[in-house]
């Protein structure tokens, strides 16, 4: 049994536990939190919570810890100060901080010898595999991301700060025609715009302004500005019963040429489609965490990413089966 | 420069000649042949043709040595026979007889200090490793292979051995309702018959009984019988015109539920689209072939699959450039 702990007990570390349940050689062995332990009720029978002070004194308990807070403050910090005490795996996703998260992380993983992951998920995660895939066997090619349909809990966010607003749930939606054209290998120059759409779900405070907070909200600079914008305004009951889950998805597609004269044109593409996505990304971070105790038992410590890895890592199947089974 | 050499020039040979063209890191230094070299005249300048006797004599010239030749009789044989001189990598894709060819190729392999890849390409290959992955995220799901709309040189050849046949170019159909059906995680169990249709492009010779035809391509057992099939004659010419290309293609999908209650789906697709078998299949050899070169390098020997190689190595780009850029 590979013994995991989740620290970080939000929607990730959430869909972590879940994933841990469908795993059967990996045991969950306690949920870390800086809240107060008795205030957090996990769903795993028998599992304790502790404060995430007691990590320090577990060293022997945990084979993997997954780091599950946020990427803007919690990552940056916690994924070095645990690399130093156990296997992690994070989520880290602010793309242009992964070189300078990646150093920190190697630095201190490869003093104590653990082996740690960061950057796991989807995007970053398995959009990136597709994407260096794609690019290793298409290098002379062009690469496109779509996103969604699903929520953006970052432009969820940015909403709910604008003066007025109750709750938000925002839609990231990718434009038909634009996936449409780049799947016939048409190599569409894209905008921003005739990428992605954007489509808001706003429950409005009583007497707010709901023509200042539509202006707002479609002239917010980096998050809307350069988006087609819908705002729907709901009432709060309507938000709870058509706007509760977290689903995601999307597409890395790459289209390339190949031949003598380049005369052969070729589309790979990679699509996810997911009610949840806390939990789907969860999944992901429970077979890596397979894969770094794996690696860790083999000597094979330092910072990595899933580039990395080889497959068979995250399969609980020895590689004799997995060559009979799904080669 | 990665020197590679190339054995046996037919459809994959060619292929892969023209992703070593695409790849600057890589040189062609030989094209080896069973027939008369004098008989075979490559496209790519100043390479030269070898009757394959001579690779014995060029241990020291090549760096990995591609199999181009056929998975029924040629590889069987030469992989292990080739794998004790050289890091070798084949495209076998007899599915049932791979443990038995692993197993060959690794003891040679081991005992010279030489890295092969067995079964690279597409399926086996990319869909394979796409198998696993999804199977690592979802271990509650389903997969689905379809294959096409593409050519299938194996059922082509069957129709050629009829009685009257001249030629004959076979499509692999999958039916779009049971991909819907699929790809909306309706789970649906499918037949045979019910995933994939067959069309025939067959040129009869002059005097042939078409109906005759027609009846021994649709009831021949494993190959049609029991597929739903449409036969067209057509003549010498339009088959020329028309059905010179070797398209391909097709999808990989697994779908699967998460959480507490197993009540979130998710869908994950791979899927391909390609203008031309054999080069898409080479390109993706050549990538691994750069693996094998650089496993070997760090001493990493025996026989391998797509399972068992980290993503990086395929690529030409350094760790800190693919994080960068890709991740």
């Amino acid at each position: 049994m590979i013994r995991v702990g989740i620290l970080g007990y939000g929607n990730l570390g959430k869909g972590v536990e879940a994933a841990l349940a469908q795993n059967e050689d990996m045991q969950l062995v306690g949920v870390f939190t800086r809240r107060s332990p008795e205030s957090v009720s996990v769903r795993t029978p028998d599992v304790p919570v502790y404060h995430c002070d007691k990590l320090a004194d577990m060293k022997k308990d945990i084979d993997v810890l997954i780091l599950c807070g946020g990427s803007a403050t919690d990552l940056p910090e916690q994924t070095p100060v645990y690399a130093e005490m156990f296997n992690v795996i994070d989520s880290f996703d602010t793309h242009a901080r992964i070189p300078e998260h990646f150093a920190n992380v190697d630095a201190k993983a490869k003093a104590a010898g653990t082996t740690c992951i960061i950057s796991c998920g989807w995007d970053p995660g398995m959009f990136s595999l597709n994407r260096l895939y794609a690019n290793c066997i298409l290098p002379e090619g062009r690469d496109y991301t779509f996103w969604g349909k699903g929520v953006s809990q970052g432009h969820s966010d940015a909403v709910r700060r604008i003066e007025g607003v109750a709750d938000c749930r925002q839609y990231t939606i990718p434009v038909p025609a634009a996936m449409d054209a780049v799947r016939a290998g048409e190599n569409p120059e894209l905008t921003t715009r005739e990428k992605h759409t954007r489509e808001c779900f706003v429950v409005a405070k009583e007497g707010a302004d709901l023509a200042k907070i539509e202006e707002e909200i479609k002239t917010m600079p980096n998050y809307f500005a350069d988006y087609d914008t819908t705002v729907h305004f709901i009432t709060a009951e309507e938000m709870q019963r058509d706007h509760s889950g977290l689903p995601h998805g999307g597409s890395v597609i790459r289209t390339g040429v190949t031949g003598m004269e380049k005369e052969h044109k070729h589309v790979i593409e990679y699509s996810l489609k997911l009610d949840s996505n806390p939990e789907f990304t969860g999944s992901v971070i429970v077979a890596y965490a397979r894969a770094a105790y794996r690696m860790n038992q083999e000597g094979m410590t330092g910072c990595k990413t899933v580039f990395d890895i080889a497959p068979a890592y995250l399969s609980p199947k020895s590689g004799a089966e997995l060559r009979a089974h799904l080669l």
